[in-house]
């Protein structure tokens, strides 16, 4: 898939018409955001170099075309209610992108400046709910309420799931309940639901929605792991955006949490010790490698692993086609990669 | 209103009414944004402190009742979707107001704290993005889509007018029309729409919906020139939230922009030396008394007057009832209030 899947013979002719839906999403994306003010035009042309993986309409594509296949042909239905719906659904993550690096005080946001950076953090705000807003106008042209109801539902839940985040921040005793409690509401639920409104646009059956809307939630929880992994021990160059805001903002991820409930009485004083100078000279490098000589990254890492795993069980439930063995390999590009 | 009409004898059965009503749209706000998560929970139990003049309800149930009356008796048909729109408004201003605060970085908000100032930004952020994913959530249970819409476009104005206002930031040689395009986006709009979705959801006429949203953008202009004023010249007890805002974060107004359009070549350099020198001991009053004393402040006033008269004549081409004249009435409120 752009972004996250390489480009390899055996998935060419859908990796090819994907990659053209992909662009005709960005058509819609654009042109609705679209302003008769100049000044709300620039800052949309600045976003739209955030535009990376695009994981969540790739997944609204792909599930739109595996969820009724018909046989092995590639089969070329996907609609124009597809297409907005994979722009709603990347309108909605990059609304939270943009105020997420207000929260996290970010300077660089896939090797380019944040609008906060560049611009303030009065304009992030503003353009994270000018997005909002279009992402829910746009959703309403399809005339369908139950979407709009249903896209309410889950930016209710993945805002609750901010919101219990900031306020665990600095709590070092946090559990693993309460981090999936946090990343599934954030971060998996639009997922799910990508995944979910992709099949039923294309009338897919009941069992297949479910399977597709699970192997969402549980990619998208591996996803977060895998994001929170990089944070820790990922490179910023690769990454391309500020690493080690988690620990600077008092986010525990589940890599810390491994640590602390395993890790030994000097290393833990160790660890307490780097956690309370964060911000100072090398101590980030000694963080990660604690957490990897501990296991803790390593564990964090099966965890992941064994989430994809589970969303690959979840595609077994689907008839096979193209679109199933790109949404496969997905899976695993989700944790492999660096960036 | 609760809140802006004072209570007298010749609105008591309509009053009356409406006030149960409003206790009605605070229910099923309050119900609308209850979560699982008890930290959610605490914060919309502060922001209801926030509740005060409640214009955009009282403007939606007005409009319906007064949208097509049944004679001089008071009607009683406001419906639960009459009552749900007017939450939604009021969902959306509050939204607004928690951003409008992270914005001026201020401290007091109807005499209570602010959420920036007692939890931090990056929850009142939070918290705001919660309430717009909660006011298109609550819209889209009435199963319409062409209201989410409608709601859609008017937030996409609002936030493009916002976003238009920080652009101009610190530009002192903003002229009338940019403020003026500034406003009616970013105020006047939801003002309007409030107006005419509660006559429209009465089924009243085409040209009573018409002259009802007329009367809301004339209204909303007139009290956002009102809520200038009172940044400016308003006594911060009174009106019971940080004053002074504007300036400090070179927002030009109204009796700023006729100040400068008008005042000879003294006071217009003593103004730049106190704008130059804003937040410092003293400043805010000699500005203000410069406003005064060049009339900046009653040209404004008069600008407020008389879209206040235009917003009145809109009343007359609709029938006489109750709720026209309590509609009435609030037109004047709007710009005689003190907070």
């Amino acid at each position: 898939m752009p972004g996250l899947i390489h480009h390899v013979e055996r998935h060419r002719p859908i990796h090819d018409l994907l990659a053209g839906e992909l662009d005709a999403v960005d058509r819609i994306f654009r042109r609705h955001v679209a302003s008769d003010l100049p000044a709300v035009n620039d800052l949309c042309r600045h976003i739209a170099k955030y535009q990376g993986k695009m994981l969540r309409p790739t997944l609204t594509l792909l599930c739109g075309l595996g969820g009724r296949p018909e046989g092995a042909v590639l089969p070329q239905r996907l609609s124009e209610a597809h297409r907005v719906l994979a722009a709603v659904g990347e309108m909605i993550h990059m609304a939270t992108l943009v105020h997420d690096d207000v929260l996290d005080e970010s300077d660089l946001r896939r090797n380019a400046a944040t609008v906060n950076h560049l611009r303030g953090n009065e304009t992030a705000v503003l353009l994270g709910d000018y997005l909002i807003s279009n992402a829910f106008h746009l959703c309403s042209t399809l005339g369908r309420p139950e979407i709009n109801r249903r896209i309410g539902e889950t930016t209710n839940e993945l805002c609750a799931g901010e919101l219990l985040q900031v306020h665990h921040r600095d709590d070092w005793s946090i559990d693993e309940a309460t981090y999936f409690a946090i990343i599934e509401r954030k971060t998996a639920s639009l997922i799910s639901l990508c995944c979910r409104l992709g099949a039923e646009q294309s009338e897919a059956e009941s069992s297949v929605c479910d399977a597709l809307g699970a192997y969402g939630r549980l990619l998208g929880v591996a996803f977060q792991i895998q994001d929170d992994l990089l944070d820790l021990v990922g490179e910023e160059r690769v990454v391309g955006k500020s690493l080690g805001r988690d620990l600077e903002k008092g986010k525990l991820t589940l890599p810390m949490i491994h640590f602390f409930g395993s890790a030994g009485a000097s290393s833990r004083s160790e660890m307490l010790e780097c956690l309370a100078g964060v911000g100072g000279t090398g101590r980030p490098a000694r963080i990660a490698s604690l957490l990897v000589a501990g296991g803790a990254v390593r564990t964090a890492r099966e965890t992941a692993f064994s989430l994809v795993r589970q969303a690959r069980a979840e595609l077994s439930r689907i008839p096979d086609s193209p679109a199933r063995r790109l949404l496969d390999d997905l899976a695993c590009a989700v944790i492999t990669r660096e960036y």
